[in-house]
């Protein structure tokens, strides 16, 4: 009877505790639980239990017409750090489809000075910590995390293959890179990658000392990608000496990198639901509240092989639009059958004359060449070909550079600069000219 | 013996539950929990333990020199919802000494398109959940909370005590506050207050249709108020027609909030610790990336009387130092005790004399007073006097605004601007004059 009782005491205990320990994980808030159910579809409907009404008034407002096709999109944001962090939550809070992070770190109470990250996580890997709050945040989101250092030579195979399939359906690449890296090594990785692939990346930076950063769209073969120039910056006029050195701890602000953050991402919206006009290159300098803007066109002479490959296509793709638009002109004329002929033939042997009419970059860039790789990504099936137009042969980067703005180290010479503005002269003329003689057909 | 086994099954189910609540508990994040300890000193530390290495960097490279400072200081973040909310949590990770924090609101789903709240936290107040999260992240910094609505008569007068007492050692005002309010009465309030209480503020803002915000610093006497002209926002140059009708669901995204607050918590820093340029107005256009900034002085025939009286204790300040700077003069020259004593006479003579002098606005303004108000925080002591600087007086509200810049309404039309710009043009010149005589002795 005895140990009835005994037994009977301990139940009462731990019945008791067991009440206590429930209580305190009803009352406590669940960071990580469910905090919202999963909703199907977004709607706008006005009442304050749907977090995606805000959003979809942007339609009402004139400003977005399909604010719901944001569903359909992926992004892979490369870094989950200061600004990283905060642009996978403006994503997420604005109901992107599917997020991809890389990061190999882990949250110390040292990064509690920027947004996102709580005490409690140090010791996390940031992805982790970053998927578990994004997921509680919005679950409709799919999250894929990726805890590994891209920039090593497997992991960037790795890295390629899911940017390649990365797509909400898994069968086409992801919509658009995020680079919130904080070095030059994984930028560069960042650059090979999306120059191979042509994809499509946006990459942001702030400085050491925390109070400029910068935003730079790079579509490779159509702006300067990450290594056709020395990396801008937004210069500062803080005496030199008072900058970093090597091994010195850096500074950083919440607010800097939540102002990049949310250019970053406000720059992402409008590029992939076509509002407003995205900027190639946005710079903000703190001290002043001063913002400089430029145009970056591609380096000719880029060390990139890939990048040249996408100088080459782009100048087809636009040869391709060009023609297509004489051909228009012909169609529209309502000209004879015969005439119609004519002037197709002429504008096939002057496409297929520019193929192997002029020295290209190619020849430059071939001699660096191991071996020739012919891209599976390349949608037009062509070869690689001097169709560059004259107008983006002359590199802007070598121009001055907008107001505000400097190359983070010094441009090393180039011996070809040259060769090179004979070659655009010689191009522009034949190719006004042929123009002329087409257009006069 | 069967008795025994059944409760022995039931021990270990017990067990086994009160195992998996406990590890549930454990394994579980603690969002309110004690996150870290709380630390009594800023330290330069450069550990990965230490939450401010990051922001005390911020010395070494030369930004800032004293930023341990921060700590001395106490801001008022007034509206606690899409921009006040991250307002408040950048403050806290930079280590501000005391926040207090105002609004009236519940946290709702709806609010989830943008940072800071969370899905667990729907149904809670603004400014308890904000408390919670706040203290978690960072334990040392002060946070008081008022959940009332300011523009309530009591209420009016409550916000106006906690912010003339609202300084770290409740001894005095608060170091600045915030304005993240969205609606015209809460901003009027507040303009009020600080007119009254002679407070420095800052006004931010962001438009219905989410694609553009300002921040607008305001010292009375010597910026425009609130109410010197109808509010400037940025010109869109969005059709008029698809913007909000009365009763629509406003537009947001965290993108144009993160960076308005970043914005305002930025120049927050830079007038609290003394570094950069603190800017006057700041405006933020999303679809151009476009920032316009411009000047604004206060306006002679604003309608708040507290303004009125701030911009005569402003100028009053003004002539203090000019008279100063003219003595200054007088002893670097070394000059003979009579011509000293003659000087100081005649700037004595030539202050008393101003003060007599012109009609000056404040006749117009005091008719509409019911009663004359003395005020306790005036600090020279002195009537509401005429030493208006002329080129102050030509108000910059009635010029034509910075490009990108407009105001939210018409401004009615003032009957009373000719008299007023007669009154410049007479000040200008006998002030001129009186100058060149008193430099002249």
């Amino acid at each position: 009877m005895s140990t009835i009782k005994e037994l009977k005491a301990k139940i009462k205990q731990l019945e008791e505790e067991l009440a206590l320990e429930k209580s305190r994980n009803t009352t406590k808030a669940e960071p990580h639980g469910p905090g919202r159910d999963k909703i199907a579809k977004m709607s706008a409907e006005v009442v304050d239990s749907n977090p995606y009404s805000r959003l979809m008034a942007l339609k009402r407002m004139g400003i977005v017409n399909n604010y719901e096709q944001i569903r359909d999109f992926s992004v892979a944001v490369v870094g989950v750090g200061g600004v990283g962090s905060v642009t996978a939550e403006m994503l997420t809070r604005c109901g992107i489809g599917k997020l991809i992070l890389f990061d190999y770190d882990k949250v110390e109470l040292a990064n509690m000075n920027r947004l996102f990250f709580q005490p409690h996580q140090s010791g996390m890997s940031k992805v982790e910590a970053a998927q578990k709050t994004l997921s509680f945040i919005n679950p409709d989101v799919i999250i894929e995390t990726h805890n590994y250092n891209i920039t090593t030579m497997a992991n960037f195979d790795n890295f390629m293959e899911t940017i390649r399939t990365g797509s909400i359906d898994g069968n086409g690449p992801v919509n658009l890179i995020l680079s919130c890296v904080d070095n030059f090594e994984a930028r560069m990785a960042i650059n090979d990658a999306c120059n191979e692939l042509n994809q499509n990346w946006i990459e942001s930076g702030v400085s050491e000392n925390a109070v400029s950063g910068h935003i730079q769209l790079i579509k490779p073969g159509e702006t300067a990608c990450f290594g056709c120039a020395p990396p801008l910056v937004v210069a500062e006029n803080i005496d030199e000496k008072t900058l970093k050195r090597e091994g010195v701890c850096a500074a950083s602000l919440p607010t800097t990198m939540g102002v990049v953050a949310g250019l970053l991402v406000q720059n992402t919206l409008k590029y992939l639901l076509g509002f407003g006009n995205v900027t190639e290159y946005l710079g903000y300098s703190a001290l002043q509240d001063f913002f400089p803007t430029m145009l970056m066109k591609p380096n000719p002479q880029c060390t990139g092989r890939y990048c040249v490959e996408r100088q080459a296509d782009y100048q087809h793709v636009r040869w391709i639009r060009k023609i297509k638009l004489v051909v228009c002109e012909v169609v529209n004329r309502q000209i004879s059958p015969w005439r119609c002929d004519l002037q197709l033939t002429s504008l096939y042997l002057f496409t297929f004359h520019r193929r192997n009419w002029h020295p290209t970059p190619k020849e430059e860039v071939a001699e660096e060449k191991e071996e020739e790789i012919k891209h599976d990504t390349n949608d037009w099936a062509i070869e690689l070909v001097d169709e560059t137009n004259p107008e983006d042969l002359v590199s802007k980067v070598d121009e001055s550079l907008a107001p505000g703005i400097k190359h983070s180290y010094d441009k090393p010479v180039e011996s070809k600069g040259e060769e090179a503005s004979e070659t655009v002269g010689h191009t522009e003329e034949s190719m006004d000219d042929l123009m002329a003689k087409l257009k006069g057909l």
